[in-house]
């Protein structure tokens, strides 16, 4: 009896220790779960529903556990889950949502939060995705809908093993408000957690896996890489059509159209019907417009009116709160998202309408429900405000999936799971410098942003907003209060037209790039940091030594935060209004200017004086940029475009162009093609270039090649 | 068997019921506690260990409830307590905590966080009292010590009785962003609560009940009412006595002298020790100082650097996490305390030092413990965080009460209870404008305030700075960094004179007004609407009509946010460098400059340009100010001045003057005296003061009466 009794115990010990300590399961190679409590059953992952690109991760190369096991701790206090991750002392971290400040998050204090962008990088913004990755070659993400807290290399334990040493601010000049700090402290508020780590060989091999993870990048339809204009929010048809027509008549591009609230009989909170009496047949004009190649997208937020026809239908799966006095659909309740999709489908989806713009899914807190509102599926309010942008997405994505139809569309909030859903994130700050911020950081944490153009104050603004939105995920004018048109400043309006024009150029090149986001994980826009070669060291300088204006003496972080990777070859450096002259920091090997072709520099610094007319672009040694020819609208499925292909540089090379239909979800079961365009030197040392054939029974959009090298 | 089985069913379901019910307990008449669920046990009263003044509570008249307690709801829900309170149509909130920008407080959410204040009334600030008070003349206190979410009015529930109509934002020129809310909405992160209602026949008198039920309101030594200088951080033993000899030469009134970081052997953290070579002889310094009748107070944080003599003894005391590598004391932890008291108590205060400047205590984030810091106690790191201000403000006065001295310091926390702890509340931020809206709002939540004066860039400012801190509970230079004097600016020095000249005449005055602040709760610095006769309503106008900038097109809230009453009498409306004129509201009523005694208005908005040399003041009709004679220190206790009594308008009054020793604690014990002033007119109509007699066996300060009647 003795024996079995210490033989009980013994397990029991054992069944503790099990439960107290982190169980890790290696899902892919190079990605593991690490699950410690009770993790909620709601999580991001299971919002947004998103499943591993199985095929792509089971075929990774085996990877080390990229980080020192019995370092991860993990514990319960106060019936919040603890979670601690080591730190090197010279590790860069990245990531932890949509932050518009800041590229460097170490040293971070960031409470995760589904919210408008409130001009501080705090946590709270529109895709407060629970992600980040090191500069070593590794990622985390916390799968979790609750507000979480991040301490990113902040709180400074008793029992650290490599301890800052106190000084004495009195007399040591080296004293710092802020000591070394070796962990990312992660603290959350449910009893028990799930979260992945992703090994890689470099931080954007890590990315890729989270990506790859939560079901591949987004490949938008091929006209979602055109040009799109948001028309004012009271338009009639007769007005949209107009428009159209002037763009047309004037040689503008234009793919989509975007409806404002002006659609719906009552907005704010929305019927999800029609106004008759600016739209009197709206499939007859859905069909005149998509006849003339453009097709629309429809504002909407999802807050139900009470005169809407779906209104009492949904009322009870509703939250308990409202939003501008409109009911709150719980997205995660099959009857409300069953009513809801119903009315968009058979109202909109099923005449042509080829998207939404979910609107006010984010913030603030003073429109949305408030953290104890109650919703009849059971989660809570908090995680209905973490994942209500992803639930919407998912079901107006879902409609299209039933059509076999990409659509490709604007939503103000997102989290971690929705990498594969077809929408770009924007938002009404509208700072053109933090705008591009927020693309670089977009490309830390599987989401699309816009720096949408809106109006400008002079033509400056206008061109130097409209350039930078051509290197973008959606190249958007909103124009839903302004009304501002490509052509509304005379000065610039040739300049706007070349960009436009640019952008239908290069939508062979980013299309391949965004199926590269699919299939492979490679985020489309992206920070320097994810680059080969990029001198990365985070600097701080000293800030104002006036103890007035800076009592702890705080220094200042300076960190490369307004240029980016579009893709693999192009360096992108917006210039801002006001500026006539920036410095652009080149990775190493040559990089060579866009427009020229001429070589611009080698692992430095370089300053610019671009003129307005242009926007610093840049092209790695060996680049090789696929333009389309010059159109208005995007080629239809079937039509195929004479294509010419710039190289850039001396190096050999070589770039993978991507095809398929470009509208349906056929490419999911193997329609589209992959063609080799080989960039080689001849005996004459001469470069020469070559296609391979267009693939037997596959999507063909190409008509003629020409091969152009542009640094001869 | 079946009749007791029902039985036993019914009183489940009524056991059921209770628990899932507010328990209500009347404390005192006007006084209630509610409690729900399973409260924390540590909250906020109990950590600042204040306890209710029962004599002065208990024989308060017996009021009504103030609100209909069916509509005080109370639920669990997600394992937090949510807690709800009605509101009335036209109702105005005032308080939660230490707001620098707003007054009215309806309309936000706030949530209530210890930390510096970062530039936005968002409930993250120095002193987050959960204790609101309504215009309709009652205060709700809600006792955690965790993070709460106050909604006050913005959350609009599908069940409110009164709901607002949905507006179609399209047509609808009244649409609005934040549509009315029927109740203030508070989520609690525990699976219970503890609240209180006070209620009064005015809003000044439910903040009196909270103000006695936390143990009054402090009574600071008389000579914490004069005036003191901060010293430049590095300042030896000789440089202070030299600063206070050139006082005593240029007759600028002195009753303490404060010392910053310098005075330690080490700082940021700390030792807790004087360093030797900067003040060789503690002892002596502070008696020479003492004799001189100036006390001295020290700064420090209370973070143990690793060369503090007491490092190690309480190292085992201190929580998980350090503050700029020093361990930081469980002050809930009666051996860190006896240890950190011990060390306090034998170095300085048992040599004569008058009290503290506790700086570092409230935030910010980076600086401090994170929230799932742990500490010995038990406590979290979040109950900690609310709470570390007023331990330290605790341990600190204990120390002078087993002295039977008083103490008056200076803290950068505190919290809803600490009413009766000796501190006035600092910070770094440094906007004259905010720092006198700070003053209107302390008055709301039981603590007090210095909009103290640091540097200036101009005479200008200097003066304007400088006029408001006379009319605040601690009228101080700090000039740690600047170095700055009183004189520092010749052309204003002679008006920086008279105000301070002006700050020691008022002292008998706003001593007696702090009295009343102690015995009766009576706020001595508060909002114009507590004031009777004072329009109170609160006014928004549109904001832009640009949906560019103002996408919801928000409204702007005006209201009175730059004037406060300075005691029972005086109205004051500081101007701010650049202004050369503004308006001041006065309530109802006939209202009379202070300077001249005439009449300045009644009722009514008026418009003053009063000359760089004052600040404007105005006295309530029948307004009696006692002022003393001139002088550079606060009397002695025993000490006799002259007095004169200055009566306002033409109203008959009386005013109640108190009077004790001035600086221990025999005035709890009785050892204090009213003595009436009376104003009163003759048989001609002629008014006549008259003093009642000195109470026999009681203190008394005054020699020689004389009146003043300044409005004839």
């Amino acid at each position: 009896m003795k024996k079995i009794t210490i033989s009980t115990i013994l397990s029991l010990v054992v069944f503790l220790l099990q439960a107290q300590s982190i169980q890790w399961t290696e899902e892919f190679p190079g990605v593991w779960k690490g699950s410690f409590g009770k993790p909620d059953s709601y999580t991001l992952l299971s919002a947004a529903g998103s499943k591993p690109k199985s095929d792509v991760l089971s075929k990774l190369q085996e990877t080390a556990f990229p980080l020192n096991k019995t370092e991860i701790h993990a514990e319960i206090i106060d019936g919040k889950t603890y979670l601690r991750f080591p730190l090197m002392k010279d590790e860069q971290i990245y990531g932890l949502g949509l932050n518009f400040q800041t590229v460097h998050q170490r040293g971070k204090i960031l409470n995760l939060h589904v919210d408008h962008y409130g001009g501080k990088d705090n946590g709270r913004t529109h895709a407060p995705v629970p992600f980040y990755v090191s500069s070593e070659g590794y990622g985390i993400l916390i799968n979790s809908a609750q507000y979480l807290t991040f301490y990113v290399g902040t709180g400074v334990r008793k029992d650290s093993k490599n301890p800052p040493v106190a000084k004495d601010r009195n007399t040591d000049k080296t004293w710092s408000s802020r000591p070394y700090s070796d962990a990312v402290e992660v603290y959350i508020p449910a009893e028990g957690i799930e979260f992945y780590v992703f090994a890689g060989e470099s931080s954007l091999d890590a990315i890729k896996k989270y990506n790859l993870y939560c079901g591949g990048g987004t490949l938008p339809p091929r006209w979602g890489l055109g040009f799109t204009q948001r028309v004012q929010k009271l338009y009639t048809a007769d007005d949209v059509m107009k428009e159209a027509a002037e763009f047309e008549e004037k040689g503008y591009p234009l793919d989509f159209i975007g409806l404002e609230p002006g659609w719906q009989t009552k907005a704010y909170p929305c019927s999800f019907e029609w106004d008759k009496s600016r739209f009197p047949d709206p499939a007859g004009f859905t069909k005149k417009m998509l006849d003339k190649g453009i097709r629309l997208n429809l504002w909407t937020n999802p807050y139900v009116s009470p005169e809407a026809s779906i209104s009492k239908e949904i009322e009870p799966y509703t939250g308990s709160h409202t939003v501008w006095c409109g009911t709150v659909p719980d997205l995660n309740h099959p009857e409300a998202k069953r009513i809801f999709a119903n009315q968009l489908d058979k109202d909109q989806v099923k005449i042509g309408i080829s998207g939404y713009k979910i609107d006010e899914v984010d913030g603030y807190d003073f429109y949305l429900w408030p953290d104890m509102a109650t919703f009849p599926s059971g989660i809570s309010g908090i995680q209905m405000r973490q994942t209500y942008g992803v639930l919407a997405q998912k079901l107006t994505d879902g409609l299209y999936r039933k059509e076999n139809t990409r659509t490709f569309g604007l939503v103000r909030a997102s989290n971690a799971g929705a990498n594969n859903l077809p929408y770009v994130i924007y938002n009404d700050y509208y700072s053109h410098q933090d705008f591009i911020t927020a693309l670089v950081n977009s490309g830390f944490c599987g989401v699309l942003w816009t720096p949408e153009v809106r109006g400008s104050k002079t033509g400056e603004e206008w061109l130097r907003r409209f350039q930078s939105v051509t290197f973008s995920p959606m190249a958007m004018i909103n124009a839903w209060s302004s009304g501002t048109k490509p052509w509304s400043f005379p000065e610039v309006a040739d300049q706007v037209k070349y960009y436009a024009e640019l952008r239908m150029q290069l939508m062979p090149y980013f299309y391949s790039e965004f199926a590269k986001y699919h299939f492979q994980g490679t985020p489309p826009f992206r920070a320097m940091a994810l680059e080969e070669g990029f001198r990365n060291e985070s600097k701080t300088v000293a800030g104002s030594q006036s103890l007035e204006d800076n009592p702890y003496l705080e220094a200042v972080n300076k960190e490369v935060k307004d240029q980016y990777m579009s893709g693999e070859y192009l360096l992108v450096a917006p210039l801002f209004t006001g500026q006539s002259t920036r410095k652009v920091l080149l990775p190493q090997g040559n990089w060579y200017d866009f427009y020229t072709g001429e070589l611009a520099g080698n692992g430095q610094e370089i300053t610019v004086t671009p003129g307005l007319d242009r926007i610093p672009v840049y092209v790695k040694d060996g680049g090789i940029i696929p333009l389309m020819e010059t159109r208005l609208h995007a080629p239809a499925a079937g039509e195929k475009v004479n294509m010419e292909i710039r190289h850039y540089g001396t190096k050999e090379s070589s770039y993978n162009l991507y095809d398929d239909d470009g509208v349906s979800f056929d490419y999911e079961k193997g329609a589209y093609s992959w063609r080799k365009i080989e960039i080689k030197k001849d005996k004459k040392g001469q470069l020469q270039g070559s296609i391979s054939n267009a693939v037997k029974g596959k999507p063909d959009n190409i008509a003629k090649v020409g091969f152009r090298f542009m640094s001869k």
